[in-house]
């Protein structure tokens, strides 16, 4: 199964390295808009590389799109033309519907990693969740296929659910990091160490693998402790206007939550 | 050093037992206003128990409260004519400031470890930070001798800096959990599970260990990525309203910080 693969980002690169490492998976070929990023994954895969469209092999089984996510229906429309229409064409995009695909492609699909990419950083791909979504019975097998290759946990979804869990990927990824910066900030202002708080939000984690959040919740919101919610905003009033906004919405979240 | 244990919940029963297991620090007495929680930690700790202030052991060496935030000024009053002068006092509260018990006692401090404690979960102490607040030096180095029995990591802070420590372990811990929380109902409602979104979750923590959140950011906000912002907000309005106004403070405070 011959693999085009298109972008050389963080997501590009992981999944490249990935298949790369699978046996029956060859990734003939990396694009990049830029040549020098195209050449340098196309190196460490060990395959050819183009800055080019009109240089695309047109008879791969499958090309993957890995672009930033406003890229991506504009490369869909440029591979259109330059590849045999027989070809699979699949992105791994969260929020992006499988379905843009469609005025392009006959086969189509998505093969979403619901991970968090650091370019540099080693990554253990078998149990990193891969929601599937393709245009027919067969092209979903062929996406299953490869990413049980590569994945203990792969699951069959659609457009609207692949969204619900992209948004929740937000809720427990980008904003819990959003609130270890402004932790981080404000302790740096006061000369804290943010490492302090690692064994804290270590077993943050650790609560959740076997309890349910509902039941993990602890803290003055929980308790509906006043004088506690009080000191805190007093804390956070020359901070940010939106730090203490954060604090306020959270805060009725889990009072609404638990005292209702 | 003979100690009394006063309080028998989540707090209390963990430090009870690390205590327990160490050498020369002897627990002689547990006290809770519930009779029943008071024996029932007592037998764990092999000590004795009660549920009157007057019974109290008067000669004990350290007092260690270790009640809700709001039972603390009224146990302190009530322990004050009950136990000798010269005796140190301390509590374990992140919010309330160590000089609370400065009308009650001559020896006092705060003994506050920076961690999530559930009752029934087994944990592990040695790398739990402790922050200690004391009255005098010599309470200081009292208190940090005993700490330093249970954890690697034990720190002399002021009552303000320990609030700010406060401050922030709530935005590390109870706030990334009540997103956790509003992500499994958003999930559940959809029938998808909860369980999909660990390891990311952990992968969340494992960037942090090594790269500032700063730096560890990704997501659409953080890429002021409008399409899918729009779509996210779409996908939470039929949820409680506040679920869409946390989504949009910290979206805010992302594009803030990374498109000054």
């Amino acid at each position: 199964m011959k693999i085009v693969l298109i972008g050389s980002g963080n997501v590009a690169s992981h999944l490249g390295k990935a298949i790369s490492s699978l046996k029956g998976y060859p990734i003939a070929q990396v694009y990049s808009r830029t040549k020098l990023n195209a050449k340098k994954l196309a190196d460490k895969l060990n395959c050819t590389s183009t800055d080019k469209i009109s240089d695309l092999i047109p008879n791969a089984d499958l090309y993957l799109i890995a672009v930033n996510d406003d890229e991506i229906i504009k490369v869909a429309g440029q591979l259109q033309n330059q590849i045999q229409s027989s070809s699979l064409v699949i992105h791994t995009s969260g929020s992006i519907y499988g379905a843009v695909l469609s005025p392009y492609f006959k086969n189509y699909g998505v093969f979403y990693p619901l991970q968090t990419f650091t370019k540099s950083k080693k990554m253990v791909y078998h149990n990193i969740p891969f929601l599937v979504v393709a245009s027919s019975k067969r092209n979903t097998q062929i996406i299953i296929e490869l990413a049980k290759q590569i994945s203990n946990t792969v699951q069959i979804c659609t457009d609207a659910s692949k969204s619900i869990i992209h948004l929740s990927a937000a809720l427990v990824n980008n904003f819990p990091n959003a609130l270890f910066d402004i932790a981080a900030q404000l302790l740096n202002k006061h000369k804290l160490q943010f490492s302090l708080l690692i064994p804290l939000i270590e077993e943050t984690v650790n609560k959740i693998r076997t309890i349910r959040p509902e039941e993990a919740q602890t803290g003055p919101a929980k308790r509906n402790d006043k004088s506690v919610l009080t000191h805190h905003r007093a804390i956070l009033k020359p901070y940010p206007e939106n730090w203490l906004k954060i604090y306020n919405e959270i805060t009725s979240a889990i009072i609404a939550r638990h005292h209702p």
